[in-house]
């Protein structure tokens, strides 16, 4: 082929504004975001990814499962596969989760490429530009980025250290239908070690929660990526225990196994199954089909409980570390959450303080965080809050770290 | 952990039908599809899915580049990534589309899930509810699978020998304006051995299409899963060769290392960039890690280049051995196309002929293809047309499967 091009020449540049779709306005890429990038140079200590310990990947089982994969069933797990998922996976999957309290069978069970993918599916189906979507503040930031990306609107109900305050739910919902004429789409929940907050919802407000939705016929979507990490106290049920019927139950595979498989689930009713099925065959026709395979193998072999243990032991005295650390290096005025399980932790610094600026200070000092703003999808609050991961960094790298953020800490305080 | 749960209670139905947002309503899946579910038993000769041979993946190349993965980059492979994709996969795909007429630099190419996703993130990036997309007709199903769902519309150009007539496409796009009082958002074109006509666009077509896109101001979407997949002829220039400015490329290992990867490409202009990874982050964060470290290696090794030379090989022979049984078995009324590449063909019989009506017969026969009808996005033709693929069976059964089809053909013929 010889097509003499000049691939150098000057290319104009189009202005592609006029062409884009009115959603791209509520898409926008964020300051911190930008920030954070920064916290990806190597001598920043960095609380701010929602990243797993790496140290702890299971690489010898990930290098036998594809071997074995490629071996035995190489030319299925290579080719394209179904928009559900595969076979296998799901049955193992629906009997993982009813013993968890999660009313599963293969048939409602559906693979997405992580918990991040259900949640574009779930915005997809549901939300028109101008619905409302009830959730707590904070909430996650994923979450929100995703249904932006569908114009949907939030009213929020408080956090506190019982998880969200299913009281306000109803008056939230009133508010939605006020201002919109119609009800909200459903209520977005994270029932365990909540991110940002590292709350978990108590058993009482589970059915309360399960109660209010009931009532007003209000769809839940039960977001539940930590829920097996849990380092202290008994697993509570599922909200879909309670009202399976209006349920959509998201679990994955990024915190227990590993997020570079880019492999999560959905669970909803069987009636739904079809409208999830033809939004992932348009968004990308199905999962991959060799990771499923090799998720698979590492399941049946079933390395996972055993692997589940252990992280739950490594986060355990992360957690601890930096809740002690906490309590020795930052000032009096400061205060946090004290999750059972999961990621992250919340912290409230003095309303002086606005996490957003500190975020310079602290990256002067080479440790990183994310500030409040992102997670109150109204921006309507966190200015004096900060989520930190205690998972990703070492004991000795975390104590370093809370060091380092208390320091900064104290020369804010000085001056205010 | 006692739960008491009675999973197995009668859990109530729930009316979803309120809740759902109304792009939903062009989501339907089709009767077509549900009888093609059929043609996955065993005893059923399938010229309907799109699927490469599995007998020619290169299981020992993937089982060794897994191999090395887990052990040299085990901890980086399995963590979180890049929304963009990997560097050095980007580098790579970068140099190898320059060299196939593509302008592309690493910093300008975004890793997707299939190019399915990279059609829903077009979708989500460009259309409104009522925008219009100029096509030809036939043209690909998903895409228009992938676009409805932002309820896009559309308005069609004809297809003839040489590939979509450009001389229309003016035309087109008056109508969409008129209809919609806006400007259709883009031209969508599959250059290469269409998915699912066959036909290749002649250069003078491409050159033409270029100018009318320029003239009008109009993206293009250049899908080019087949491109490297050329059983005769030289390589024609891409159109984004002469409209860097205003083409959005997509490219795929679907068709020339393993679609159960999952992984394609977009490239586009820089200024786009931002764009497309806002809409990634909210669609699913990034790309599987794994399987771009897997792909990377493998090309890394140059194996790719000897892999498609091989693909070439193997392809040609089945739709040689596809056009002459059509020679040999079907009735002299019915014709098709004699395409240069790709996996498709498209074959055109009698007007009395419904190929919908005519797949129950097929089927009986135990034979199996795609209707014409879905590929027309206004479902205004193709009823007497159908889509053959001839990669996925070996040539004694793609024989086998025409005379079946053939046989089909004349008991139809008979009734009419």
């Amino acid at each position: 082929m010889d097509l003499n091009l000049d691939l150098d020449r000057n290319v104009p540049v189009l202005d592609w504004e006029p062409h884009l779709s009115s959603r791209t306005a509520g898409m926008g890429s964020s300051a911190i975001r930008e920030l954070l990038k920064l916290t990806q140079q190597p001598d920043i200590i960095s609380f701010a990814g929602g990243l797993p310990a790496p140290d702890f990947f299971p690489l010898r089982e990930v290098e036998e499962a594809c071997r074995y994969i490629v071996r035995e069933d190489g030319r299925q797990a290579l080719q394209y596969s179904a928009t559900e998922g595969h076979g296998p996976l799901k049955e193992y999957l629906a009997e993982s989760m009813r013993g968890y309290g999660v009313p599963a069978k293969a048939h409602n069970v559906l693979l997405t490429n992580g918990s991040q993918q259900a949640l574009d599916l779930i915005g997809k189906i549901f939300i028109d530009p101008g619905d409302y979507v009830l959730t707590s503040r904070p909430t996650y930031l994923g979450a929100i980025q995703a249904w932006n990306a569908y114009e949907a609107r939030y009213h929020t109900v408080r956090l506190d250290d019982d998880g969200m305050v299913a009281d306000e739910i109803e008056h939230a919902y009133q508010k939605a239908l006020d201002d919109s004429g119609r009800p909200p789409k459903f209520i977005y929940v994270l029932p365990n070690f909540h991110n940002p907050a590292g709350t978990t919802l108590v058993q009482e407000r589970r059915e309360q929660l399960a109660e209010v939705a009931t009532e007003l016929s209000l769809p839940v979507v039960e977001d539940d990526p930590y829920g097996q990490l849990r380092y202290e106290g008994e697993d509570l049920p599922p909200i879909c225990t309670y009202v399976p019927e209006r349920t959509i139950y998201l679990g994955t595979f990024s915190k227990i196994l590993a997020p570079g498989l880019r492999l999560g689930w959905i669970v909803c009713p069987e009636i739904l199954m079809g409208r999830f099925v033809q939004a992932k065959q348009g968004a990308d026709l199905h999962t991959g089909t060799f990771v499923q395979y090799v998720a698979n193998d590492i399941c049946q072999r079933g390395f996972l409980k055993q692997h589940v243990k252990e992280l739950r032991e490594v986060y355990k005295v992360r957690r601890d570390t930096m809740l002690d650390a906490l309590t020795e290096f930052w000032p009096d005025v400061c205060s946090w959450t004290r999750p059972q399980g999961g990621l992250f932790l919340w912290a409230q610094v003095p309303q002086a303080i606005d996490t957003r600026d500190l975020l310079e200070q602290a990256l002067e000092e080479k440790v990183a965080y994310v500030p409040g703003v992102p997670f109150y999808p109204n921006e309507d609050g966190g200015y004096d809050a900060m989520r930190l991961n205690f998972s990703y960094s070492s004991p000795e790298t975390i104590v370093e770290g809370i060091r380092r953020l208390g320091r900064a800490l104290k020369k804010a305080l000085d001056q205010v």
